[in-house]
């Protein structure tokens, strides 16, 4: 068997969890299995890196960036190779441009192209582990690029794809799949099995235990994953196609306060406005999520979307670039909301979930700004302030309690 | 002009001081030429990423040290683009990956073989300051090496030779080289200009400006080398083929306690057996320094050397584990001794060099343990307790104070 396993950050935080990590890697590869890890940067080493770039440069150019993100996973796999090293079992760590991880030049933010996988497969046949950085990736012309937010969750999802691993199993700090933030909803429970649309809308909900890129890709190539703890054995929760135990109405409940809210205000009425806006942010990958379109006063439109917070002042500054262009009066935005969202298959066959978690969200007396549904997954934008209240009312109403 | 700088860790250890050594490049960008900037790890970077491999593994594979090393200059260089930015001039940082720079396999000891100078040929036509990592160099399996101690000088040197380029500078906290290390002789006098068989000649004693191989490299190509301050603006120290100015007959004293004395007892009196220990030593890319045989009892003979103290383990451990086929009685090893030595082109055509030395030597009641002399350089070894007080009275005898 090959195996793919992915470590984040706190899981290689410090020397006694490197240990740990290697243990884990040296077991599976003693059952004469094919073992590759992808290893996120240490701890908050990442962090540290882009305190040291703003200290020099308050608005670092991207390309740069990237150049300096991409030593803390290089720091993370040549030192996991040491450890493995001292536990007596050959291992070898490769960054970007050695696997090669062919990306798009989309600095910060790009995407997976195609993996060689030529160099990782020759050190598996000299049965070596395989210790690959994770969140970086070489554009066409040899820059170094970073995957963004969770890059290591896709890295570790691509290189099973593209070697054909037999299972991909992602360790975090969390031992599973929860149908709320445990930190948040005391009562909350922990999912067996999810399917891979439920993890994509929990992921863009802001549930957070795995990227939506990472799951999008899982999804595409069937590669079957495994959330696990990096710090105990339980089982964890499988991601796949369909699962088979009964189903709750609904899989879980998401909070993401990392949204903030922008309200173009004044657009002309004309068709492709909602468009030029929209393709504006775009070019600049900025990625934009609740939409709401209105009609403004004296015969014009108001556009109000969310973005990450991170994407707050880019987002600003480019649309006031183009006011011009795209021809609104006002730009507001709004940083004290969160994004609460329910999720899951079940819905698809019963009308009245909507219903049901804005009775809830009423009788606990919070106010709805926006909503924004899909299939499986219905998002209201609400107050930052009553976002936990809001989440265990809404945990309870649909009986996902332990 | 095309001008190579070369900064080192202490001049890039700070914010600071990254921006002082940016504010030079650029003045030099700003006069219309072309500026490579190759750049050490900052400050004390390299001995803290030395320190966690050893945390992790006593003996980190140096495959593995080297991937972990390399981030130190890449942390570097990418700030210093950043910083650059920020005071509104266009950089660009690259690697040993993204230049590329070839070397040998030896790692933690490899050569430069080649540098493709497409990359930065194509970045500086765009008019970009380019901002090389020192050190450090990819072997023909696509795996980091690094080029040892001073590795950064050579960088330098191989890119200008390999860009044709007009001057390349090496910026020190020294500001040029001096008739002995001002710090252990107070009256030592900076030279104007030195050869690139004399500045050799100190770089092998330990006078440590300038790596030796850095200097093979600028003589074999015809590279002009300024020695220079990051500091200040004072002049430097000029290494090239013939020196223009009335010549001392010295040019230095230098003093190495980095040497430690190995002394193989009791081999076989046959030929080839000097060969051999020195064979076994080379295959693992331990350099050897002064030299000496002589008869041992019984018929047999005695090799004394003197290695690097970083070496010593490794060379002890590599003639132990070859004690049968060398056919040797004993090994002993001496930690406290020291090797000084005197350059000097003069020295060719004036005889009676090496007797005043000794004569000097003899005076303050130093005792010399082992001789060895060059066309233009003599180095004794004595005890490290006599190094500074030896050191300062040849200073004196040659006449080379201030």
């Amino acid at each position: 068997m090959l195996i793919v396993k992915k470590f984040g950050g706190t899981s290689v935080g410090d020397k006694q969890r490197m240990y740990n990590v290697a243990n884990r890697c040296i077991e599976e590869y003693k059952k004469g299995n094919d073992v590759v890890v992808v290893l996120s940067a240490m701890g908050k080493y990442t962090d540290e890196l882009i305190r040291m770039a703003h200290d020099m440069d308050d608005k670092p150019p991207k390309r740069e960036m990237d150049m300096l993100l991409t030593i803390g996973e290089q720091m993370s796999v040549s030192l996991m190779a040491m450890v493995m090293h001292k536990l007596g079992v050959p291992a070898v760590s490769l960054n970007a441009f050695q696997v090669t991880m062919h990306t798009t030049s989309s600095h910060q933010n790009a995407r997976l192209k195609r993996i060689d996988t030529e160099r990782i497969r020759r050190e598996l046949d000299a049965r070596r582990i395989v210790i690959v950085t994770g969140f970086q990736g070489v554009d066409k012309y040899d820059d170094y690029t970073t995957l963004g937010r969770g890059g290591s969750d896709t890295t570790a999802v691509a290189l099973a794809a593209a070697l054909h691993a037999d299972a991909c199993e992602i360790y975090t700090d969390v031992d599973g799949v929860y149908t709320a933030d445990p930190r948040k909803v005391p009562n909350a429970r922990k999912l067996k099995e999810i399917t891979y649309d439920e993890m994509l809308d929990l992921a863009t909900s802001g549930a957070g235990v795995l990227h939506n890129r990472s799951v999008e890709m899982a999804k595409k190539y069937g590669v079957p994953l495994v959330v696990r703890s990096s710090l105990n054995n339980s089982e964890g929760t499988v991601v796949k196609e369909v699962v088979s135990v009964e189903r709750m109405l609904i899989s879980g409940v998401a909070l993401d306060t990392d949204a903030v809210r922008i309200a173009v205000l004044g657009l002309r009425d004309v068709p492709g406005v909602a468009f030029k806006v929209f393709d504006t942010l775009a070019k600049k990958n900025i990625n934009v999520d609740v939409i709401l379109q209105s009609i403004g006063r004296a015969g014009t439109k108001d556009i109000s979307f969310t973005v990450n917070k991170d994407d707050l002042d880019d987002a600003v500054a480019t649309l006031e670039e183009s006011q011009e262009r795209l021809g609104f009066k006002e730009l507001h935005s709004e940083r004290n909301i969160a994004k609460l969202s329910i999720v899951g298959s079940g819905m698809l066959s019963n009308p009245g979930v909507a219903a049901k978690m804005f009775e809830s969200l009423y009788n606990e007396g919070v106010n709805i700004n926006m909503i924004s549904t899909s299939e499986i997954r219905i998002t209201v934008l609400i107050n930052e302030k009553d976002g936990i209240r809001a989440m265990n009312a809404v945990h309870d109403a649909f009986g996902l309690a332990d």
